[in-house]
């Protein structure tokens, strides 16, 4: 059995970490890491899991808990990761950091974007991104994942496969994306309770969302050029969920049956990228409580463009789903043990 | 492996059996029964089934379909069951049956509360009704199992005990339930749009809900005495869930402790249902996407009343996973089998 | 026009007195009154009110409002308004309440609990509560009104007149209630957050709510007896709303009729009380966004109970629109002035 | 008082015109058409408006209508209008119509879109575009308005003064709309369903939906060329509102300041046209049951682009209150008569 321990367990992404790897038969989690309810129950904070876990929530010294565990998924803000970890930890266990700590490889667009100072950028050369479909050789012998954000994941498989081939101008790239509110993460502000964000949808983060240059960081390896993109997310009155509804200028005609080509050629034998029928929109119910990405298109003749879309659950693939993915990957299991859950019917 | 046919496979309950089956390591579907959607690939009406499942629905020939199965669930409208049942079936298949044909003992009460007329009444005294935890020794052998309702599930579970050791008086029991949408099923009816139901709470079939008669049945088994009670069902803007607030008169003075007692008598050793610790409240989130059954309870001393809560899925506990749970005991496999859902996190 | 002054004006009901009052032809809001905002404009915490509002939030200086206003609205958490209190204020201008503070005649149940020490007692006496329907004619001339809860306005209004005509046994009066989120205030508290409450039900506050002395001490003022009764209330996924459902046992033997006259007694010439047609159930979304209430009943002769049925607006009859009311009855302008208020289609 | 007859008036749109007429102080609905429940009482389709509406729903008669009536709305499906009204109803009443007939001045492209044939385009060319505040002088001695789309009206009053102005490429124009659900009306579709849209968000008529060429059109007499834009509809789980995300290249370097002053140049003066503060995104909720519509915009620098962003209600800016708007400009009476309805708080 891997034993895992884990950072930030009572955030939405960690306690779906939990659940997950309750499910896992290979894993077992061994430390339930929460500052804020540390000597708590687990099942008194997330209360689904009485008569589950028995465990109380423990603090998050990573050195100890490096030689307890095989390894430590960090679901920690911005900046606790990369101001803990140290070359002890990595040579003792592997880290799966969901934050965006290593996510990006140019250390002053962290810092500008993040407005913290990366407090170990040693680290960060050797941190894999772990988005698993087009990184996982890197994966393998990993001991460090960057863990992609949701946005980011969901976008970048919308869109990858059209930059790679050439068929978009990476140029012309607009993201308007849209989430569940599990995404704003559990903290206790006004704007999140129920009254404030039911009956709503608003867009936010303009121009200045920080998984803007997470996105053209890896569109613009693939485009083999610098990407620059608009990107725009929205607060959607759901709880999981989010949808890429992308734009971008085609580079030449093309038809749909190529455009599919290209989808298929990347995806055809990813198990949890479905790349839907003819004229089928994603729909983030779907994809629901599974760690699956729906994928489509739909070409514009009118305008020369073309709409990507694709829809993940921003908890399960989109965080704690990939991470438990990334896993499997290092650890040599089949990529979808624990993690084969058929979404949500209704 | 057994093979499982569902007629009515594409409403709610029978679209969450599909699920559940596909989790299953010792079952597997082999007729996805559907006269409205016959002809059609099952994941056209279920997306999120898309490459998980890729078998067209079919009728509900159940001759043939005896033939071809080892269980056979009706996921149907009330009076569809007892209509195509017959010996030759029962002889080589097992039904388990989600309507409420074969519950109610007594037919004259069936057809007065259903307004329908009984097409087999021959089978009703073999059925066994399939309240697991109540009845599983029966269900064992049983050919036909009446599975029970959601709203009856829910109740029952949450009051039997206490009836059955006599701590509160059956005349005085007043059961006050709240579900989730999925319950009304999914026709096309206005009273069922989403702009209907949401931002709004009613009661429904206030004194004339057809869940009465079976609890009435079902607890007066435990009374030793006929029950009557008052059951008002009312529908909550969400999609799953029923939580039970029922109220009786303590027939003596009783501790927290000596009640806590009582239930731990009856359920201390059943995996799916939990009864929880001292003042908290069961919430039907806690048991979402799972086959518990959370309950709890509060003694008003001012009142000289007991307040009994109980929570669950109506699709899992409630109906799909009950049935699952049923066709573990008759096929003599461990209960959870394929069942064993953690609840959702959020 | 009257000169309004509102303290506690950006808790939800507070918002809602504001809103009400842009719409009155004889009152302006002159003190928009906020601890937690002071300085700020009012628009920039409620963004429904830009360049409709320009005033900035104000604090709690009630002897400085006294001198500025004809009425002030406290709506403000329990205990603020009996502490700032004084002769000084009631003798140059009215105080309508929407705190418990002057609901409860006999202090030591308020001091029990609400678990805090009253500190104008003095003042309890005079308090008018401000159940128009019922207290109009003290309401009048009173200096200071109590302006009802939310839960006790809907269940004395659907309860009271069965009551009052001895149809239903007093001691057998259980309470089932329902509301929606706005109810649990605007503070930034975990169990508040969408992701919390949405796609889920609970009972809270069991046997100890308290609103259940408030409920109790009017109805024993119509059953000419100390009643004690079971409150439950219910939070729901939804913003606004109350659902009653109340339960009781028949005194003797009625007819639909003879129950349908004595609510028309009561109700027939009031305005904000809409006895509903036979077998329709009240729903709160027929009187979301009114000052409405709808009542109906259902006669259970199997069990000899009656099931009592009420929806009202929880920020608007059941409290800001019902203060307003209060007003209008106060400054001697037509009752429904300011809220005559079309409820929401949809 | 002018006589409102409306043909429709028992979908969403329509009664919401009954809703709003009800606040009217000089205009009163005499004719409440419905051919779905014709003879059937208003208040049992919308029991909202009980003891408010004591009509019974009538036919579509329009002749016999415009002997009755001084303004027709018709809230029906596309191709009803136009295939009833006629000169003599012209001559003797006016007509405002919610449907797409009368919206597209080229017929071809009203027929290509809509895949039906217009059975009345004489009447297109004096038909008036109802966008009041561009349009209004012409409404002044219309006899037909065509009353614009929900998301048209949105995507126009967000983009029209930077196409105007020419500060934005009209060949780069993309609008990501978000709308609530009382848009895909009250018919009963499965897709509808609470079950089938809550928890979930989906575009659909992707580069095909029928607001398009009437967005293009405006749009292209506001740049004197033709526009051809990219549209792309989204379906949230909420009932109102509509929210436009609007991406287009700037022609030249521009400042906030700059921008700001576009927008107030056209719109300073316009009540039921807000624009927000510098870096404040437009919320669907701040609009909610009233007539304004909120807009901002953010120029990013990085892509030379500019998001403009426009929130309003669907039934009453988007239908049925632009719709009163146009027939208060018709009946010389100040403009927001009837529509001066203060946002939702909450």
């Amino acid at each position: 059995m891997i034993k895992v321990g884990i950072i930030g367990s009572t955030g939405y992404a960690g306690a779906e970490i939990v659940k997950l790897i309750q499910n896992h038969p290979e894993a077992e989690v061994v430390w339930f890491g929460s500052k804020s309810f540390e000597g708590e129950p687990f099942a008194s904070v997330y209360r689904n899991m009485f008569e589950l876990v028995d465990e109380k929530c423990l603090g998050d010294n990573i050195d100890e808990l490096a030689d307890k565990v095989d390894v430590i998924f960090t679901a920690t803000p911005q900046g606790l990761c990369s101001k803990i970890i140290n070359e002890d930890v990595l040579s003792k266990t592997k880290v799966i950091d969901l934050s965006a700590d290593f996510r990006i490889k140019d250390v002053d667009i962290y810092e500008k974007w993040y407005g913290i100072k990366h407090e170990s950028p040693e680290f960060i050369d050797e941190a894999v991104y772990g988005l698993c479909e087009i990184n996982r050789d890197k994966t393998k012998d990993a001991r460090l994942i960057a863990n992609p954000g949701c946005y980011t994941t969901c976008s970048i498989l919308s869109i990858y496969p059209l930059v790679k081939e050439g068929l978009i101008d990476p140029k012309s790239i607009i993201v308007d994306a849209k989430s569940g509110t599990t995404g704003a993460g559990r903290g206790a502000k006004v704007a999140n309770l129920f009254c404030e964000v039911n009956e709503n949808i608003k867009a936010y983060g303009v121009t200045t969302h920080r998984h803007t240059p997470e996105i053209e960081e890896q569109l613009s390896y693939a485009a083999d050029e610098d990407v620059v993109i608009n990107f725009t997310p929205h607060l959607v009155p759901m709880q999981r969920g989010i949808l890429v509804t992308a734009y971008a200028n085609l580079t030449k005609d093309v038809t749909y049956d190529e455009v599919k080509a290209v989808y298929d050629k990347y995806y055809k034998d990813e198990k949890f990228i479905r790349v839907l029928n003819k004229d089928l929109c994603p729909e983030t119910r779907f994809v629901a409580n599974s760690n699956y990405t729906d994928i489509n298109f739909k070409i514009d003749e009118r305008t020369g463009r073309i709409v990507m879309m694709g829809a993940l659950d921003n908890l399960v693939k989109g965080a704690a789903g990939q991470a438990v993915q990334n896993m499997n990957i290092m650890f040599g299991l089949p990529e979808e043990t624990g993690i084969d859950l058929v979404p949500s019917s209704v």
